[in-house]
């Protein structure tokens, strides 16, 4: 199968997988006994907890919360940061932020939406004209999951603060962690990442956020993770994050070449006339949205399945919502029409050339094949 | 080593590892995905949901959501039942539920304490005289993670709904679930498992709750687990935890045998001029609380290990608490000298009649060295 849809998960990294086997099996115990192989296990998520942090950030200034996945880390932010006044973010968020700033709403804060440009990216001007002395919190996403729309959140997050000084920032990373070039400048307040994106596994995320912030935990109990995220810590998981981190921002500006030159050569083949790419030139190139004219995403999507191409029809955290079309999409100002037939394409460092051309030509010929049919 | 702290967490099952291992490599893909790998992946987490939901309740009145550890599970529970008035519990409780409820307390809602009898099970006369027509929750651990002490939560639920039906009632089960019979009576509205006690991984767990009680979710976005769980459903952990509490199922009564073997004959043969033996007679016996006389607990926990014997002392997940004594042998009545000699031994049905004798030489010579040298 050729797998394109590595926005939703990745496959889980070899090499990494054989180097922390070992917590699954004989370094198994619990990092928080007093023993000396639970103090072990300690030192060891200590270690991966500081690797992970120093890809994108400093240790001066921020710290890192692990967490069972890039949504909790989202949660943590929102509910931790946005607890009174209003909250400014966009419709272009991954559901984690847009689901939990709705539930902000239930608890009596106002939520504003700032406007998204064509591409997806937040209009900046929108989202600061939205912003007050009741702000407590912004959050805006760093790369758009759907479609690959990178925001500039470092510069975002120095107008934000020039505005109010007070109001916090947040940015769902998750997209954007162990792709694209970015270290973390001390305007943002909080960052979330995930590690299943980057060839990790799911069940871990993180969340950075400045040393100095105060933040009420979600979970509560044993005061795991400086008492900010209870709960027996997921060693396997960590371990496996740290390594497949490491890996990642090692390789990171070959990586970003490799996946440029895939992306470049299917806006350049995927026929023009079958379909119309939304991804603007400056995207994220891990992701690639286009959209098929006439002919329904999901019935793509499944025509491809059968012949060997996996593919997203935006975003998969997403599917569960019973909404046809994609909020995301139609937050860019697509037409209803054409939200119908948008599909995405997301790549990793192991995507080859070879099985890129070949989803184009499946692509094409798909979309070609079903147009005959409903002529 | 001798690993006697499996209430602390488990070795991961090897056969489940073998079993669940596909689900870190060939399938890997995201079960929410729409093609037909991720929808193959989403019919194995329902099958893994049911067959561990049927393995203590019965699935018309219950369903069960998958969480990333028992502390969630818990705070799902305190948060989602504890939302006004008050809510009644005992400083038996885990932390994660004692930190949740001292958590609510700062949102305003009272939080009433019940006593323990000296074995640390809840005493139900002071626990039902808490309650009255404002209580909405009471929460009540089944198994007592530090003396064993096992409470009648099918019988207490329904003491609890006599005096007030409107009353939620949840349980936390982590050190019950796998270990004891018991099934799920409809008085229970809500009850917390976790998979890494009984062979399955850290980074599981699920909340058990009726189906026809309504929550909001702890962790909100792509809308999984039935809007009530959102996230990457973490299927390694899923399917593992399946294999793990099928097996456990398969064997309890005989896994219940052997270590009620183990746990006598230490009760047995371990010297009672050094130790007293905390937990009671009928208490599970897959954890075994001793005091040891005059020595504390860590002092033995860290010989011990340089032995080759892994004991603990109280709960791993209160070691980050800082504090020096176990609030729940407090309140069992323990005094301050006694309880700096704790130590908790636990088994799984893995550990051998060998090494349990191994640990109780270990154990008193230990003991009766220390107290000779500080003569």
């Amino acid at each position: 199968m050729i797998y394109l849809d590595n926005a939703a998960t990745t496959k889980p990294d070899e090499e990494c997988l054989r180097s922390a086997e070992q917590y699954l099996t004989e370094y198994f115990y619990n990092p928080s006994a007093l023993y000396a192989e639970g103090y072990t296990l300690h030192k060891e998520i200590t270690k991966a907890r500081s690797e992970i942090l120093n890809t994108i950030a400093n240790d001066k200034d921020f710290q890192l919360i692990f967490t069972s996945c890039g949504t909790e880390a989202d949660n943590m932010a929102v509910f931790g940061g946005g607890r009174r006044g209003n909250v400014v973010t966009t419709y272009g968020e991954h559901s984690a932020i847009f689901s939990s700033v709705n539930e902000l709403k239930e608890r009596g804060v106002e939520v504003r939406f700032a406007k998204l440009n064509a591409d997806g990216s937040v209009n900046v001007d929108s989202l600061i004209s939205l912003i007050d002395e009741k702000t407590s919190l912004v959050t805006i996403i760093h790369v758009n999951n759907e479609t690959g729309a990178i925001n500039d959140v470092n510069g975002i997050a120095r107008a934000v603060k020039a505005k109010n000084c007070r109001t916090l920032f947040h940015s769902d990373g998750v997209q954007a962690y162990g792709k694209i070039p970015f270290r973390m400048d001390k305007n943002i307040d909080m960052y979330s990442i995930s590690a299943h994106k980057i060839g990790g596994l799911k069940g871990t995320g993180a969340l950075i956020k400045r040393k100095s912030l105060a933040i009420r935990p979600l979970i509560c109990g044993g005061g795991q993770e400086n008492g900010l995220r209870s709960g027996t810590e997921n060693v396997f998981g960590i371990k496996m994050f740290e390594c497949a981190a490491v890996k990642k921002y090692s390789s990171l500006e070959r990586n970003l070449a490799h996946v440029r030159q895939l992306n470049n050569y299917i806006r350049e083949n995927i026929d023009r006339e079958l379909f119309t790419v939304l991804s603007a030139p400056n995207a994220s190139p891990y992701i690639l949205s286009v959209v098929a004219h006439g002919v329904r995403g999901e019935i793509i999507l499944h025509e491809a399945d059968d012949k060997g191409l996996i593919i997203g029809t935006g975003s998969a955290c997403s599917s569960n919502d019973k909404m046809r079309y994609s909020r995301v999409i139609f937050a860019c100002g697509v037409d209803e029409k054409s939200a119908d037939g948008v599909l995405r394409l997301s790549f990793s460092a192991e995507t080859s050339v070879d099985e890129v051309k070949e989803a184009v030509k499946i692509l094409n010929e798909t979309v070609e094949h079903r147009r005959k049919i409903m002529e």
